[in-house]
């Protein structure tokens, strides 16, 4: 069961808008730009989850985007806003998985070559989804401060060009696409949900989700073993430099000096959930609506069967982020005895 | 790696149609009747599958459907063909899970009640699913002659009605409105694969496909544990009482009376293949496309990967019947030691 205190919502922040970050339009602009490459992914419903959660789900289907996760509609239009010239220098960005494979895709379909940094605890599929769309890889410590290393090592050693995974505009409007698609499906959504690491996605969901209606109340989900972002938003300045310990292998990063503020004055809260709620909520998923999640994109509806009272009968979007999943780990999270 | 022969063809059989057999506007009428119930389910390609297969691949994804597999659209057409009189009778069945499982909701939609004779190797997750729609269950051997005895005795104790999960023409009708819906997406299919079991699915698609396009080459996927469609087949007369040693827990009955002439007039072959094989093209589904397929609704897929030649270069429809699976067990299946 659920240990941690009721969210207690987020301070509003001063609405003075960041000049760096991305507006509604950017995002109607990047739709327009991945169109001809990314997938309009479906939204799905499931009675029986809507029954237990006590109010109207719509799951924006990312994990059956092109490359299995979101990741690809930022680093699309990230890569094809890029001039040629900027493209032949090759692209380099720094990932734990899925935004690497989404460049790696991203850069062959544009004509380039990609570099991805990845810390060695990175899982063996998205690894060798990285190789597969062709990309060089270069392996670091998890940390966000040896990524950082890293990365600045291989642009300095190649003069290439950096996408970097979240703290990115052109990134953040890709990612908020996926809420242009969901509230196109469904208009009516009074709360949408989306998991939280470096913001890029939470970001573009939130700018999107305003855009489209201001009253929409935006949530983060976040994994209790990898609550910054949380605490980040709590206190009002951005907590960096710790250790994380979460089944979310998606989750681990830390939020960037762009994300932070997008957050600060657009979230309703961050909810936090334990490992063992998001493992429940990614069995329910598979077993329900017969669809392949990661850890991390179960973290949403993990939140909302955490906290009833926050959600009950409201119509709520969630991102389910990506679904790429080492199948042999997947045996150990559903043995009982393991978490 | 496969061991099997080669598929040789079916001797084609007299074209006498049976006239206990449904029509193609048996179906018509199924798909208008089931409509207000049923899903209709998405059509889903992978590029990476198609690149792997050599062929192009139109995914119909019955695990998508209410229940979790094609069972509810025969179950559906069948219980609202019935009178009010039969109905307040009591609905029999028997079932090795997903039919169980599709008559339990059928009756429940229709305000009736429902037995399911069950075998007691039946999956843990099936069972569930029929207690959950409200449905009684009867225990029994797993052989067909064990299966036959309980549900007569079920019918003398309760005076309840039979809906047989294939041997019954209704039933195979409401299983070939998938097929009318995969051919209304992908109309320029020339190739149908659907798994085989008691042969209610294959009779449906096969009559729906030579509805649409009598040249539409359809092919029964079989698991060599369970082969007697394959067997009898070939050699022109039912074969009955064998034993079955299969992963595949929904495709372990035997052809009934009504099914069998009905795939010799119809077949272009059944291919057989190895559970190793199946859990394989399981395992694609599950990473590529991010579905949750059990392993009966792999097979087809399967027998297209143990084929190439039959299949290079062609457009084909392949029925994914169903995605009820224990997870328990599938991380059993995914461990590399144990098959």
């Amino acid at each position: 069961m659920n240990n941690l205190s009721a969210p207690q919502g987020i301070e509003p922040a001063s609405a003075v808008a960041d000049p760096a970050a991305p507006t509604y339009s950017d995002i109607l602009a990047a739709a327009a730009r991945i169109a001809p490459h990314a997938h309009a992914t479906p939204v799905m419903r499931s009675r029986v989850i809507d029954e237990a959660a006590g109010c109207e789900l719509h799951f924006k289907c990312e994990n059956l985007q092109r490359g299995g996760a979101f990741k690809f509609r930022g680093a699309c239009n990230a890569v094809f806003s890029l001039s040629d010239e900027e493209v032949a220098r090759g692209i380099v960005t720094q990932s734990s998985g899925n935004h690497g494979g989404a460049i790696a895709l991203a850069a062959r379909l544009r004509g380039g070559r990609a570099t991805v940094v990845a810390p060695h605890n990175t899982p063996k599929v998205k690894l060798a989804a990285i190789r597969a769309y062709g990309a060089d890889i270069v392996h670091c410590e998890p940390e966000q401060s040896a990524r950082d290393a890293a990365t600045a090592q291989v642009l300095a050693r190649t003069g290439g060009v950096l996408v970097h995974p979240f703290n990115d505009p052109r990134v953040i409007a890709g990612q908020g696409t996926a809420t242009l698609e969901l509230l196109a499906s469904a208009p009516q959504l009074d709360t949408v949900i989306a998991p939280v690491s470096g913001g890029g996605l939470l970001s573009g969901t939130a700018i999107a989700a305003h855009g489209h209606d201001p009253s929409i109340a935006v949530y983060g989900a976040e994994p209790e073993g990898a609550r910054d972002a949380h605490d980040s938003l709590l206190e009002g300045r951005r907590i960096t430099g710790r250790k994380t310990d979460t089944v979310c292998d998606g989750l681990r990063a830390e939020l960037g000096t762009l994300t932070f503020p997008i957050l600060r004055s657009h979230l309703r809260d961050i909810c936090l959930v334990d490992d063992r709620q998001v493992i429940a909520a990614m069995r329910l998923i598979w077993e329900r609506m017969k669809l392949v999640v990661e850890p991390s994109g179960a973290v949403p509806l993990a939140v909302v069967l955490a906290y009833p009272a926050l959600f009950a009968g409201r119509r709520v979007g969630l991102i389910v982020s990506g679904g790429n999943v080492d199948l042999d780990l997947a045996a150990q999270w559903f043995a009982p005895q393991t978490l």
